[in-house]
């Protein structure tokens, strides 16, 4: 499995999941969200050995997910805080979540939930379309090629194929 | 790495990480959202080995996110389609994209974009409450124990800690 083809590949999905596409790696920021900052902490919640964190860290850091703050400089020792870059992934994590909680823990298990500060209710967060407002599933867009696309950025499908989120020329949902 | 202490977990999010965390697994499971369904096809776009492959879709046969369906029944070959689990997975294919296309690959850029056949526009899907229609941060929730919480679900904070989907007792972001 060689990572370096996903680094080439042009697309985003694979762009991103070369920074965050290790289990561990997203873990380590859904406890950064949840206020975990300390080496030993990630270390107690995750049961991960230190030096595979070590390293995660180290690669979300050059990343530029998150970032280093010293709290004892004399010792060294630095917290791990999301940066904007670590943030703007709470919409994945949260989509990821809730996918679990559907799928996988089943409704009424979920053992975390969100609670929306602006209306006081438990929250589920719904895909909306930032021109229109409408709530936005798979069937309800088609992918087309954008401003940076390659020759293999949209697959070419066979005759009576069709994608989910249909492509130009192969039919409409 | 041990992969087992992932189903362990009492976490939405690991849960969904043990099916769709491996890159090539997301990576799948995009191409079957844009119309990929042969075994073939699928080593074409990906450059994967066909045992890697092959495992990989097993799993998310096992798992339920994609179902295969007979086309050569005589010789034994078969589509690989996504199940409603897996058209779920809607979301969080498309808030992944989004980051890479901001945060790694830069606006103008941008391989693919979604079409909202609904409007017409090029869309950038938002997360929105669905109490109250509010667009959704991380800053603009709370993290709370869900019904299927265990002590381990929320994390202790030192004190001066706080989340960014901050914890009850953790002090309002």
């Amino acid at each position: 499995m060689r990572k370096a083809s996903f680094a080439d590949m042009q697309c985003s999905i694979a762009q991103a999941l070369e920074i965050v596409g290790e289990w561990w790696t997203l873990l380590i920021v859904r406890d950064a969200f949840l206020g975990v900052r300390r080496f030993d902490d990630f270390v107690d919640r995750l049961g991960i050995s230190r030096n595979v964190l070590a390293a995660r860290l180290d690669k979300l850091v050059a990343a530029g997910v998150l970032e280093r703050r010293p709290y004892d400089s004399g010792r060294g020792r630095y917290d791990y805080v999301l940066t904007d870059k670590g943030r703007a992934l709470w919409p994945v994590m949260t989509t990821l979540r809730q996918w679990g909680d559907e799928w996988i823990v089943g409704r009424g298990n979920e053992p975390i939930q969100l609670e929306h500060r602006g209306c006081g209710h438990t929250t589920t967060a719904h895909l909306v379309c930032d021109a229109c407002g409408e709530v936005l599933e798979a069937r309800s867009v088609r992918a087309v090629p954008g401003p940076g696309a390659t020759p293999d950025s949209m697959p070419r499908l066979r005759d009576g194929q069709r994608s989910t989120t249909a492509s130009p020329g192969a039919g409409a949902g």
